[in-house]
């Protein structure tokens, strides 16, 4: 069984908030949209990467939060949500900051209101194309050490933030891992993101048959910034078929996993026999070294 | 450089054939569709997957030749015409009967005529779909042993054949042996044709920053075979941009390769830098058992 969960159906929520400047009704805001994703019968929400504050390398600092030492507002929310609500939270991303290093960082909360896992962005997005874009995450942030792969009530989930997806590697590590589901909470821009946003969440489930879950935050109408975010949150299944999206705007995008269907496909084309081991081979370094 | 390419741009000319089960009309329509490309000024021309008989399991021997014993009508046609018009021809493929056996292999010819590489079909498409799809290639060919990169006129050039392309290791391998274009002649149905044949080489291109060009037969208007081809021959640039495209109908599909462009990308966006070899190593085994 690739999902190692308690259910084999379920409904997952995609948030697309909106985020402005003030921290305080960011994360007001997104206990609101929790809330009312969970009425709606959401087991697992995923939030955008980097909603507590409007994406900017200037904010990082400015919002970052001391995750471990549990001074952490934006965490400490998600915490009481997940268990008020009974709900597996993917909690997009916030900047974290530890021993005055900073990391762009996604913690999973259980329906305990417990952070099960903690990942932090292992690709960090430096990109320069003259006259079109140029930014520098490697100029503020550190990248993380390890993937994440989490076991929760609702499955086996990887855990990739934005650039994360670029990779497919990631990918294919997290099947070899044995999920049914990757999140990658992301915040594609306009000039990458109407390219590469929807084919690059659709060949990552397709290559590795397995769901995928992205979550943006929403464009601000009225953004002074260079960086428009493109949006479209997105729930792929594991043929490379959209199953819910939107556009750019506030939205909660609502579907259904039902991990059955990863083994039926798997069944009709198994590309994982079909595999050539002879020829190529993806290794896991970390696991390799762990023995 | 990742091209090798003795020219830096050149015309690549992807010749979607109409096929027919009359061998010789297709033989003869074929050359006629190279010559004509090579006057329009493609340097490189693609044929389709099995592109001298109609795509079926049971025509596979009836239609095979033997190309090592230069029996081979269509392969030698390919090498005049290569000759004649002072082109590199990837020669879509045709099945090949050696010792009992049977491929789907891909001939590379260059402007002397000669053959410079073969590629035998390293994955066979096996797939069951109750109520839409069953074919079992396994059932009737061979899988070649090893992966082809061939240095021609016109840049090193990695080759699959149709679901070659469904396996992201194999486009990542001809990454780590620096070709700048991947050729996958194919022939996608219906029913993964819109759903997958797009989006692969366009994940396979951004991935791997890479030019891919695909190459399949035309659909046949009244086909009696449940095999319905998807056509769409198309070029994609080392963004995941489409260069040029088609319908399902015969066609040539005329663009441009310029090698520069991929220097240019990869330095907009280092991926190959960016990698995070202590999580994940794609192993190219027969390089590595080759010392």
């Amino acid at each position: 069984m690739a999902s190692h969960a308690n259910v084999q159906k379920f409904k997952i929520a995609l948030c697309q908030l909106m985020v402005t400047s003030d921290k305080e009704r960011n994360i007001n805001h997104a206990r609101v949209r929790i809330e009312d994703a969970a009425a709606k019968g959401a087991k697992l929400v995923v939030l955008p990467e980097i909603w507590n504050c409007p994406l900017s390398l200037e904010n990082l600092s400015k919002y970052a939060e001391n995750i471990d030492a549990e001074e952490a507002p934006s965490i400490s929310m998600l915490s009481e949500v997940a268990a008020q609500q009974n709900i597996t939270i993917i909690g997009g991303s916030i900047p974290e900051k530890t021993n005055g290093r900073l990391f762009n960082t996604c913690c999973v909360l259980g329906p305990d209101g417990k952070i099960k896992a903690k990942h932090r962005k292992l690709h960090l997005f430096d990109v320069d194309i003259i006259g079109d874009i140029t930014f520098r995450e490697s100029d503020i942030l550190m990248a993380g050490g390890e993937p994440t792969v989490v076991d929760t009530d609702v499955g086996r989930i990887g855990i990739g933030i934005c650039h994360d997806i670029r990779f497919p590697e990631l990918a294919m590590l997290y099947r070899l891992r044995d999920v049914g589901l990757i999140c990658y909470p992301g915040a594609f821009n306009l000039s990458t993101g109407q390219l590469l946003w929807e084919m690059m969440q659709r060949s990552r489930a397709a290559d590795n048959q397995l769901f995928v879950a992205t979550c943006s935050p929403a464009r601000e109408p009225n953004t002074m910034s260079d960086y428009i975010i493109w949006g479209h949150s997105t729930l792929v299944g594991p043929f490379g078929d959209i199953i819910a999206t939107t556009g750019h705007q506030m939205a909660t995008v609502l579907g259904e996993i039902d991990y059955s269907i990863i083994q039926t496909r798997r069944e009709n084309l198994p590309l994982e026999i079909q595999r050539r081991a002879d020829i190529y081979e993806l290794v896991d370094v970390q696991e390799k070294l762990a023995g």
